[in-house]
């Protein structure tokens, strides 16, 4: 509580994902002023044939 | 803006993932009048044992 | 299955949204060859102060 | 109507995703009064590199 | 961790909804033995001019 | 791309919304290296009846 997802499409390594969820859990505490272990983000990718912009997928752009 | 999330069992092919998100998009700019850029779709696919209907997964369906 | 949640910012009419949720149903049969009758939309509106786009909530853009 | 999403971290067997679905299944048509044909479950696993809690990831808690 | 998401059209009473939310959250304890205090379940209900079955708006059906 | 939901119970001021959806939007920036004006984030508030935690309803915590 509260609860951050991320939908992206794949691609980023290990390294990027640990440093994107603890400054979203920072951003959280500071201004929600929530405990930290209260928070919980989840990164939800997609292969590039599964995720569009502008209707064309990631794998064709 | 506006984000689509389409949750659906695995088994789909690309074509037809591509064809789903270009349509839906296509629905988008044409309802709401959304730039087509503005759009992102992604399709989160179950394995067929983490889907259920009916409380019965689709593994077993 | 599938179903299908779109995110946006507060505003549009109960027109403009019927009209989606229609043409996004049609989508999903045409490509996904489903019964229409499984197939659920779900619009998940924000007020204006919720939602962001670079970081500038809609307030204010 | 309604469907349900569970987000977890990954580890579970398809026994224990096959009794959870089950069992919120029977949740709802006994507190919402629903078919349970009418009702689909949806479980989103995460990598543990893709989850954390307090800005720790899974992989390292 | 796990969290519960319920998507449902508007109608139901705060009774209904604690039960649901209860008995989800006792669900999750028996089938992937997690501590209760980790179990948070959000309902979003959709007006019935936002939610949809088979391409018509629950406020037609 | 990436799109950032944040689902919380209601009780935030404008102001504390506005803060966490910057601060998550430049913590993308940084890790994911993505153009700001890629970033949306969208925050979803239950009313306290809707959400719960360890079964309780927020209402009653």
């Amino acid at each position: 509580m509260p609860e951050i997802y991320v939908y992206a499409v794949e691609g980023r390594t290990s390294e990027q994902k640990r440093g994107l969820m603890k400054d979203i859990t920072d951003a959280v505490v500071k201004n929600f002023g929530t405990d930290p272990e209260n928070v919980t983000v989840q990164i939800i990718e997609a292969p590039k044939d599964s995720k569009a912009k502008g209707g064309i997928p990631f794998s064709e752009r």
